[in-house]
């Protein structure tokens, strides 16, 4: 954190940097960074943002934006995204429109956030109707990642980010996957980021727009999402992947679009990080809320299958034909919770 | 119109078209154009809200958005913005944010939409800080005018988009110049919306995101601006670049960036359709908005400058200079309206 201003300085030359962040990660880098950039001639200014997703609206969008303005932001100056991934994805949106976009940066502070969101340029805010409906395709300049400070999360944040981590290992790498399942990624984290960034930057390099194989990047976030927005966002975007994986490997296997069952491996994995497994809603109720999916094209969606652990492919399903897929799970979704 | 449909079909096959309209536009043409797309079996939707520069901001954006999430609106769906500048920028700004971008069409059925604001990609709302801070650079997938929209439109109107046509003539085109200076524009519309939409095509095509050539179209913009702003909006866009436009012309003659004073020329052709040429502002007053101006980058500013009709460069100024250069004009700027 100390040498970030002369990271920054290296890749762009701001007048002015306005580092955005929440009310948690704020006290605890924000003057670091902005002493660090100071060092380096660039003037900073400073904006926080009550901490959660609940923040993650139009509104805080706009008051950002107003703030920038007020204080005469012009094209030449930089935004730092200084948090995890709502203030990345929020502050990235920014940028991207803020006078029809201004250069930003990523520095990281979740787990989440260091293997995800900061890298492939999605930012995002919610709608009332759904997460992340509104947003754009917008590169940051650098991610910035700075490992100690993920020695400050709390556990069941960092199990949050553990839950993509182990994404990455089911969708491609069985090395990776191996390693966190044992439950020790805290001690390895150096070396499971470089994986995890490594994997997301080829997957992004080849479809930039996530219209073909960045697709893949999305294993268990279909039902996670609905998870996530039928809890009403009381489970956290990190259990409802888990439980979103979970749920797709054993209705694949049921449905005989996977040749095995991987559910009780991810299961596992999981469960080493104290990650829940099953979930609780309805194959009625996740349809009802993946109808309004923003991956659904037309009248088909995109489902991210799971061969085998590292092993993962792409299926085309009518919206349609969805309940009865998810009703043949048997005991990964709840289908006793049925309205 | 009654066409609209079959054109859009070659271009893009929507399931569903969100037709965006402003509640003086949609009466007039909405049903029109909803019918010719259900004839070729495109779903319809029409969004509209209240006209005028007061809509287009973050609220009414994200009321569109929220509209379109709830009626499950899709990335294989269409936006069509479907009237006048304000409509056209909002519901672009709208269609590159939505689900990540979504494709939209143009329809303009004002002047200044038609020679303007459809073409080139730039969308935006208002901020309460200033005009079009928040937007995108986002192509629409075809700009469809039909000129006999532009019959209805009235006198105000018509003159209002006559400023930016008279705008094209000025900076690269005396044959067009000389003829709307004839104040004989409505029977010529078919040659000059041509050639004012092939202008802004070349100069968008070799400068999209506006960092070089393009900004020459922002001619008599940066004073067109600081005055709508100034007269919080009462004075239209199109009345403010004209303004703007025999400013800078005067201006540039007296500090001898301008070999000739073509200010008499460009007031003359303003005249000849009604519009205002004599700016109620001070240097000191256009300056203090000047600084806010997104075309700012750090301290210098690109102004537009006519050596003569038909030929213009940009200009680098230091902000800190421009009040003094304004000064210059004598009586263009209203020297006697400093606070």
């Amino acid at each position: 954190m100390r040498d970030a201003g002369s990271y920054v300085c290296r890749v762009v030359s701001p007048a002015t940097a306005v580092i955005v962040s929440d009310d948690n990660v704020a006290p605890l880098y924000a003057r670091i960074v902005a002493d660090s950039l100071e060092k380096e001639g660039v003037a900073t200014l400073l904006w926080t943002f009550p901490h959660g997703e609940d923040s993650k609206n139009a509104s805080t969008l706009f008051e950002l934006l107003e703030f920038m303005a007020e204080q005469g932001v012009t094209r030449s100056d930089l935004i730092i995204a200084l948090g995890g991934g709502v203030t990345g994805d929020m502050a990235g949106f920014a940028a991207s429109i803020y006078l029809r976009g201004i250069p930003y940066i990523q520095i990281p502070t979740s787990l989440l956030a260091a293997v995800d969101s900061s890298v492939g340029g999605k930012t995002a805010v919610d709608l009332n109707a759904g997460k992340n409906l509104a947003g754009t395709f917008y590169q940051p300049r650098l991610v910035l990642c700075d490992i100690r400070t993920l020695d400050t999360l709390p556990d069941s944040e960092f199990s949050c980010g553990m839950a993509e981590v182990i994404k990455y290992g089911v969708l491609c790498d069985p090395e990776l996957f191996a390693l966190v399942k044992k439950g020790e990624a805290r001690r390895h984290l150096d070396f499971i980021i470089q994986r995890c960034v490594s994997i997301k930057r080829d997957l992004v390099k080849k479809d930039e727009y996530d219209t073909g194989s960045r697709q893949l990047l999305n294993l268990g976030h279909t039902i996670g999402h609905a998870v996530e927005r039928l809890s009403h966002y009381a489970v956290s975007h990190g259990n409802a992947v888990g439980v979103g994986m979970v749920a797709i490997a054993k209705c694949a296997y049921a449905a005989g679009f996977s040749p095995s069952d991987c559910s009780d491996d991810i299961a596992a994995a999981l469960g080493a990080y104290d990650l829940p497994v099953s979930c609780p809603y309805s194959a009625q109720e996740l349809c009802e809320v993946i109808r309004r999916d923003k991956k659904r094209s037309g009248h088909t969606i995109n489902l991210v299958i799971p061969r085998q652990i590292g092993d993962t492919y792409l299926q085309k399903m009518d919206i349609d034909q969805l309940e009865a897929f998810f009703s043949k799970s048997g005991t990964a979704i709840d289908t006793d919770a049925a309205k």
